[in-house]
């Protein structure tokens, strides 16, 4: 197959680095997309990374952390003297000023702020405070906000001579502020243009906007832009004083976003997302914090195994069904645990509703528990030529696929009631229960069964 | 805990439906939000969501229709006569009857696209052949273009006669064409707005602007806003002619939703997304054709435990380990394979990168199937007293770890490569392997120190 030829921009920002060529530099990142700079960063040595951000003026510096992943950005920020990290930061908007200083935290974080300008500092501190999942972490804090006496020329006006400087505000709305600051009416950009001339903002705003505070949650934030057909929405600190702006389409990338972390949890990377630019050791402690509970689990599990190893003994192509109607428990469980979280995301169900969910999963796994037991007890009496073997095995098979579409289905909707993460702790709780009761069913029907098996 | 009080609106919808009321449905579904919408329509049976369809006025119907989630709304639409679904699908964009013919399908769909209007059938029919992840699938086909030719006046006062119709439309730019039909030009809102009097389109407008064809993929298109700030690009066909635009934060959805049907793929939920509402034999079959599939992969696996009856039988305290070593593999195997799929979206490894990927992944194997090998060993030591026990299971633990991170990280890029989907087999091939090489690993070890082990 052909692939598109294989640059390596990596050498040349290495090579200008170490030359301190801050244009060439410019030049080179300029050429680049977002995502090509983000992978060329990822390419290059920690010290080479931070030669590059010493080497760029720090607007050019902003504007690559900007484009790259925030994980990434914060570990490159790290590497820089706290002042360059500062200055560098100087240049970026407040959320994203935010969205770094809590990527960075701890001990890094308090020395960059406190190489920072102190306004600025507090501004930061006070955004990187807020969860990622509430108004105030989600907000924008670039807007534009009008008096209410104004008249529309002088917004027009303003707007005009700000063209270059608005030009990254993806102006929609303006709002109206009160002398003390207080949201009192929002202006669509659109009613702007077809204002006729002569009227003050007052006349032309819709007043008394609706607005969310600084912790409305990001399910309240998806239920209200599914209610209004609005693109942002104002925020509001606990006086009433307008801070910032939520956009719709933030909502909604935050929204599917949280599907991707979802996935990176369920598939056991938990703790903030691993790249793999990211010193070995992290790493390995990252993925060893979630192994090391599934191995215990693990071991809890399998001593049931343990309980009966007479009958085992007795009957040693049991072992062979074993990891078979364990690992085929998590699959079916699974499923129901995708869609469980799938109508969580949706709202379709509620956390309350774990009943209905049941009934709606045992249906399925009497179906499937049905199709599987057979297809897995026919193999076992084909392989043995003993039909008490396969009905044993079958047996099992079936009743555990029961019992994991039950599990499954129930158990995110159990976490969430208790304000537990259902992405991350469904698994291992279904598989530990799953695994348990699969290895119970299968030997103890055994054993019941063990002067058959044995014949 | 305290809940906020269950209201049951699909109560009160089903009595409306059945006396009729038009009106009472309307006013019930208005204080609705889309999501409540959606929870009340999966409560009611299927004649009955036909008969609420059927009540409400086609304009109604439609809204409801855009609220719910496609998967349902197609359900919903699939009960109504063809003529009833028609009249529903012409009160809505055509981007969205096109989103919903895909969802129907088949000769459901034909039904319905032979009772609408020819030309909107065609249309429609045109538009639901694109794929949902390229340019024509996920564009949306109300703009507003003019011709270059006309003055700026002209285009204000349009503006201000439609605010009302367009509304809808979420105007950020309007697009320039000739007489013929071909992109010309394109003309920020914001530059309408702050024009001088007197200036022609053709003046003000972008000449020559970046567009991309209907056969641009999601790939393409992302890295297309990654380098652009733009909040849309316009759609040519083979011909030059604007035929829709794609919105940046459309093309940040459908990026972030393959997150979501990634999770729903790596959890077992394929062919299509399943809600409960769904008829209980189509939500078995789907996922029956994934179980089907990995119950065969499990059997083979498991055969290798067959080949070692003997060895199994002289030590039976190897059967509990089996089923640890396999699960404990997949845990680690699925953490590389989900910062694969991870690095793969963010556009930080390239499919050709498998040897690179490789080199990241072996280390992190080496220091946790150390650790892992470790804990299990001495779980194994400390329960039979066996130190060769320990050194069997470990050694085990500790080899099949590197094997499986080598596997799930290189995995994923490998099937991308082959241009398979990552997320759907990345995990049945990487349990399948690594249960394997467990079984082998730990029953050959144990085999060449048979002696001590019984010892």
């Amino acid at each position: 197959m052909t692939e598109p030829r294989e640059t390596r921009p990596w050498e040349e920002l290495e090579e200008m680095a170490e030359r301190g060529d801050a244009r060439g530099l410019e030049a080179c990142f300029r050429e680049l997309s977002a995502v090509e700079a983000a992978r060329a960063m990822s390419r290059l040595a920690p010290q080479i990374r931070g030669r590059v951000l010493a080497t760029l003026a720090p607007p050019e510096a902003a504007e690559l952390m900007e484009a790259i992943p925030d994980p990434q950005a914060a570990d490159v920020l790290a590497e820089l003297p706290a002042a360059r990290a500062a200055a560098i930061l100087h240049e970026m908007p407040g959320h994203e000023q935010a969205d770094l200083i809590s990527e960075l935290g701890g001990e890094q974080a308090e020395e960059v702020l406190s190489a920072m300008d102190p306004a600025e500092a507090g501004e930061a501190r006070r955004l990187a405070a807020f969860d990622s999942d509430v108004a105030g972490g989600l907000m924008i804090t670039q807007y534009l906000a009008y008096r209410q006496s104004a008249p529309i020329e002088e917004v027009v006006g303003d707007l005009r001579r700000g063209v270059e400087r608005y030009s990254d505000y993806d102006v929609q709305y303006v709002y109206v502020v009160s002398a003390a600051g207080a949201l009192t009416g929002v202006l669509p950009l659109r009613d702007v243009l077809l204002a006729r001339p002569g009227r003050s903002v007052a006349e032309l705003m819709i007043p008394d906007p609706l607005a969310v505070d600084e912790q409305t949650s990001l399910d309240e934030l998806g239920a209200f832009f599914d209610r209004h057909n609005f693109i942002g929405v104002p925020v509001t600190d606990a006086a009433g004083r307008l801070v910032g702006v939520v956009r719709r389409h933030d909502v909604n990338e935050a929204r599917a976003g949280r599907a991707g972390s979802d996935y990176l949890k369920a598939l056991g990377i938990v703790g903030g997302e691993e790249l793999r630019s990211m010193p070995l050791l992290r790493r390995c402690r990252r993925r060893l914090s979630w192994l090391s509970i599934n191995i215990v689990l693990n071991i809890i599990a399998a001593s049931v195994i343990a309980a009966y190893q007479e009958t085992l003994a007795a009957v040693i192509a049991l072992a062979v069904f074993l990891p078979i109607i364990s690992d085929m428990s998590g699959c079916s469980g699974n499923q129901a645990v995708a869609v469980s979280m799938r109508e969580l995301t949706l709202g379709l169900i509620r956390p309350s509703e774990a009943v209905r969910t049941w009934l709606k999963e045992v249906t399925v796994g009497l179906i499937n528990g049905l199709v599987l037991g057979l297809l897995l007890g026919l193999a076992a009496y084909a392989w043995r030529g003993n039909a008490w073997l396969g009905l044993v095995v079958g047996a099992a098979m079936a009743l555990n696929t029961i019992v994991a579409v039950s599990i499954g289905g129930v158990v995110p909707l159990l976490l969430k009631r208790l304000r537990f993460d259902p992405a991350l702790a469904s698994g291992p709780i279904l598989t530990t229960v799953t695994d348990m009761c699969g290895f119970f069913l299968v030997l103890s029907f055994a054993t019941l069964m063990l002067s058959r098996l044995t014949g």
